[in-house]
């Protein structure tokens, strides 16, 4: 990789009057990108966790000069990514007496992001937002979309809002610090971007996968960058998915069901949707060496090919409850071709069976 | 009132692909009006009260021919208004295996259609979501503007979203089983509407308070349609209240106040906006003549033209946590004239002081 690529970039969530900007680069935290201009009020509330605040937040305030900055640490981990914990950041904003103009700016990964642009939404009906994500995962799947949210018993993100942020800001240095685990279940929705419509990424992943893993910061923002462009632009087609941003979700229908069986947190989610991409390869009718091509993909970022022990009984009962049920019929994202997924709702039952059966 | 007067009426709220009509009148429970054109899926779940369940529930039924129907019954009162409430609905969705074409159908007044349409907005991101308000108050308030949500220990509706119904259905004939403290609970709105925006419709009030008082179903029937039309072209300028929306909130900023030092529940919200409309009044620079005009009028709907009995320092400090702060500067809806009423940050302090003080 040339240095070039290590300059920040900026890329433009076109979504009409809700656009913003996501600012890749190394250097950006210590105070290399001003973070003041998107900040309506004096007034912020940084939301991190105990595992990255001591960190990162230091380094963050300098972006921050002349605000207003209130803390809050949540406890590190998706089994915290419930109603109770988005509580406390609510409770902690209305401590502070934060009015309309008060933002909330998340520090962290998925999880952090993913409750504190909950809080954001509903605190005083939506106050601005803003994303500083740390993870891999976080900086290529939620800096994009504006899905924000918690778990509840019953199921993985059922409750939340859809909420943009005003800028995200991705300083790729933060991934040196990410454990090797994380990093790979980041790469997990990497792989998934070029599946799903990149032919071309999922060809420079095969050559680059090795400089990722090594962390070389070239190949990682330039990584970080596609995947932001691509999901950027499918959801600028469709923000509130109700068609083509469903191809998102691929491998995230066996994804979810893995992570619902054994319990939130056991497999990361990348891991899960590492197995479930696969699984749902195996369901599209595509060529067995392009199934045998992502198959490689993914083990080679350190991902699970196969998915855990679960029963077929209870594979069911966990796509039944999930999302992408449709009018009680199973939609799923396949693959036409490596490069190109499509919704559908149909697919080969018996295949269906194999393939879930398999992991018995 | 001619009888023409009492034949379904619809307004239409306009807001682009999220407009609905609201359907205003009498016999239109008992499958009058037919509602399963608005119900995308099969699957409903209708929220309502402890109260209004038995009196109304199995009359909302022949509404929803053909539709699969669950059915949650809260606890009655402003105190259950709370995410722990909302929590109970979320967990009816999950466990009714409802999915994103599940409508959520309100039956109740402003508190059931403020939960319901909240966890509307928060289940699976948000899905569908009808109201059949009962009280003349979420007939006049709630039915228009689609703000949803629930209180805080720290203030009221703090918590929530903007998620606009697909239809609001008003059977006038609902209002008949209303005790007479929450029907002039509701004229406090009504009146509202009049003071800040039509002179001509504040004369037919006064003309007709007594026709009102005594359900006189023509005479509801054209105050709800009226109100309705107002608070429709004012959310249609501004539906997230940015601006000219916010003098809806004439007499909110005293109201809320008057409610957080009693605590929620002891005067009736409506009662509250009753006093506060007259503080509001007080300090404005309008006529002596037409504050006694409002004050008039109020008295006539059995409203309370003085606040209770509240320490200048609480009054202080409710307003000040008040969600119309802006930037630190206290912003209140004031009246030019009797049917003219702005925002704005220019008042008489010492007025401000006198009125303060005078309830002590």
């Amino acid at each position: 990789m040339s240095n070039e690529q290590t300059k920040p970039q900026t890329i433009t969530v076109k979504l009409a009057e809700r656009s913003y900007p996501i600012v890749i680069g190394s250097g950006l935290l210590n105070g290399g990108f001003d973070l003041s201009p998107y900040i309506r009020g004096s007034d912020c509330l940084v939301v991190s966790n105990e595992t990255v605040a001591p960190l990162y937040l230091e380094r963050l305030l300098p972006n921050l000069a002349g605000k207003n900055i209130a803390t809050i640490e949540l406890p590190d981990g998706e089994s915290f990514k419930t109603v109770a914990t988005m509580q406390t950041i609510l409770d902690a904003l209305v401590e502070s007496g934060a009015n309309r103009d008060t933002t909330v700016i998340a520090l962290g990964g998925g999880v952090v992001g993913d409750i504190s642009g909950f809080a954001a939404a509903c605190y005083l009906r939506g106050v601005a937002f803003v994303q500083v994500p740390t993870t891999l995962l976080s900086q290529v799947d939620s800096s994009v979309g504006g899905k924000t949210g918690v778990n509840h018993p019953g199921g993985k993100n059922l409750i939340g809002a859809f909420h943009q942020p005003r800028v995200v800001m991705i300083d790729t240095d933060s991934l040196q610090t990410l454990p090797d685990r994380e990093l790979n279940a980041g790469l997990a929705e990497v792989i998934k971007h070029a599946a799903i419509c990149d032919l071309k990424y999922f060809d420079w992943l095969e050559a680059n996968m090795s400089a990722l893993l090594d962390k070389d910061p070239a190949a990682l923002a330039h990584a970080i960058r596609r995947s932001c462009e691509i999901k950027a632009e499918v959801v600028a087609e469709d923000e509130r998915e109700s068609g083509r941003r469903a191809i998102l979700n691929f491998g995230h229908t066996f994804g979810h069901a893995i992570e619902n069986n054994l319990g939130y947190g056991e497999w990361l989610h990348g891991e899960a949707v590492a197995a479930g991409m696969l699984m749902a390869a195996r369901l599209s009718a595509i060529d067995d060496a392009d199934v045998e091509r992502l198959s490689s993909l993914i083990q080679a970022a350190g991902l699970p090919i196969a998915p855990p022990a679960i029963a077929t009984e209870d594979w069911l009962r966990a796509m039944g409850m999930d999302k992408k049920v449709h009018q009680k019929q199973l939609r799923f994202v396949l693959l036409k071709a490596l490069g190109d997924a499509h919704v559908t709702t149909s697919y080969d039952a018996d295949t269906l069976r194999q393939i879930i059966g398999a992991a018995d």
